[in-house]
């Protein structure tokens, strides 16, 4: 043991997806170098740039970038070492654009922390507060974070456009961008009356699913990549089908671990999607087969959880107990592994590197079953 | 007298402005209508769609739409009959940029109306209210202007990438444009800066009008619409020259009017500046002549209706009266009339058609001696 314990570690080589994430990091930081040799001269707070760049350069899991890179490789775009640069650029955007999402989002969720660091809002109102500022702390904080994502998405969109990329290739691309964003928004949207309404229909909240992760966090990235490659039409309905139910297959995978989930491994606090009144497919499903078998008992429990009672570790525990007796969860379980075949199935029958398709079905693994 | 009230209208050739208007208004419904088509049946909600085409087609002053226009104009593009299905789009985009930054300024301001309309933000903020919604009603308008505000972002890039021009056309378009939602957004955080911080200093003031105003609604316009049609770089430096200068006399022309003008006219609440304890540079001028005059009551009245006073009909009256003493009125009108001054002779040794030269200047005149 104490051998092992002083052993220099092996060299390890990186794996494709460290790689991935080290191209994206790379790529992030001269964007946003050059953006700041440009813009802080003619008038950009140097500071708001540091902000946006602490954000996008703090660890992330790059799962878009990874998937549009599988996308890209799935239809025959080069390897690392020889990817064109407009390639990296999609990738840098990609990330540029979550790094709106979140921004906004934790205006939106009066979220706390992100990624190991205070919420830009937060940083924001904090600055306001302790240097006695004038006015409302909150709104200032919330006002620069509306600002700070506006850049990041405007920023996106010029990572593609300058990309160096011909009109066809734009062009291309455009379409698969252009739809993401939107359905990005068309989600967030829906997920906001979601939670105002207390949404409980299932097939509202998969749509929420669908449009605000699966589409946002897999199928698009996966076509845009493709569209990149120039993949054939057929490819590229193959790819957008396993995003697709990948993408909420891992939502509800996420919904499970959001409740289920071990605090220490997520590094979610247990709690905070009850917390949030989150109406998600998980609770929706709770609520059909509650009414189902006529345990109102059941979803008025779940309903005082969702609606502002205190979340405590026993009542997390009434509710996860729910959950199971009522079989949401088995429902839920099912649903994934339903999503996932399917998922596997659509890439069978269609051509790609043989490299592609097992990196492909790993990601599907690792999206659906992982515990955080 | 009564004959000349019952007499039928002399019908009348729209003015070349009225006739801009009109083909944005078009653009802006085609733009909509096709994205309504593609993206509601895709799972964009119908409403938000809605509530963007109501803000987007209510009477706007087109400002941006019709500097850009001249500035096409001016470096030879084709007129209105003939003008290329692009240059129509960029005015589109700008206008739907626009619908951004007034959706999101709105959200910062806490302003309850717009264009005659109920804002974003209040409209389902009493959504929420009446409908009894979960949740609190104020984060719920916010959050919804908040992704209607990045949709409309979203789409102004849209509409420019998918007008149809070439690579070409587009890195040249992309320049102007990319520089001027930087600065737009530059400006925005150091107007909110300004605000939070009391600012008092002249060049600082200043600055934010470059940014926020003259970049934004004249330099970079006219910067766009001669890049498409390929002017020289003297025209565009002449042009931009031009745009910066009206662009910041616009802006203190705006801040004259919110204290001195008649809301009858102006449509907006007099005093509406005051209560927002904005730091425009007409009151850092004032506050730099009180310093230099020793006149410390006058800063001290400026200060109390600026940081929170109740603004009566009777302090604007007393702040009117400061402002006028202290020569700051005086002040202000000579450095507009000096920019309007250098604006024109920037244009005076640099080739253009003649209608686009006198448009431009008629459109400065406007700007910067208008009484709403």
């Amino acid at each position: 043991m104490s051998l092992a314990h002083n052993a220099v570690p092996t060299p390890r080589t990186p794996s494709d997806d460290e790689r991935v994430r080290e191209v994206v990091r790379a790529g992030l930081e001269d964007f946003l170098a050059e953006r700041e040799r440009t813009d802080v001269p003619a008038g950009l707070d140097a500071g708001l740039v540091a902000e946006l760049s602490a954000l996008a350069l703090a660890d992330g899991k790059r799962i878009r970038p990874t998937f549009a890179w599988w996308g890209w490789r799935a239809a025959g775009g080069a390897d690392l070492d020889s990817a064109p640069a407009p390639v990296l650029r999609a990738l840098v955007a990609l990330e540029l654009l979550q790094c709106c999402a979140l921004v906004h989002d934790d205006v939106m969720d009066r979220s706390a922390t992100r990624r190991g660091r205070p919420t830009t809002h937060t940083t924001y109102a904090d600055r306001h507060r302790t240097r006695w500022w004038c006015g409302d702390a909150e709104r200032f904080g919330d006002s620069v974070a509306i600002v700070v994502g506006d850049l990041a998405l405007s920023w996106a969109d010029d990572a593609l456009v300058t990309s160096g990329l011909g009109a066809a290739g734009l062009t291309a691309l455009w379409e698969p961008w252009r739809a993401m964003r939107t359905e990005m928004m068309a989600g967030q949207y829906r997920d906001l009356l979601a939670s105002a309404r207390r949404e409980e229909s299932v097939p509202e909240t998969m749509t929420v699913a669908r449009l605000k992760t699966a589409a946002y966090t897999v199928e698009r990235p996966l076509h845009l990549g493709a569209a990149l490659a120039g993949a054939t039409p057929e490819l590229v309905d193959a790819l957008r089908a396993f995003g697709r139910d990948i993408g909420v297959a891992f939502q509800l995978r996420d919904d499970l671990l959001g409740v289920f989930g071990d605090e220490h491994v997520t590094g979610k606090p247990v709690g905070d999607d009850l917390r949030e009144g989150k109406r998600t497919p998980l609770v929706a499903i709770a609520f059909e087969l509650a009414a189902e078998a006529g345990r109102e008992d059941s979803a008025a429990l779940l309903r005082s959880a969702l609606d502002g009672a205190e979340i405590t570790p026993a009542l997390v525990e009434e509710v996860r107990a729910t959950l199971r007796d009522l079989g949401a969860v088995q429902a839920v379980e099912e649903r994934i592994t339903e999503l996932t075949g399917r998922a596997l199935s659509a890439l069978r029958d269609v051509d790609m590197s043989g490299d592609a398709r097992s990196h492909l079905l790993r990601l599907a693994t690792k999206a659906t079953t992982r515990r955080r």
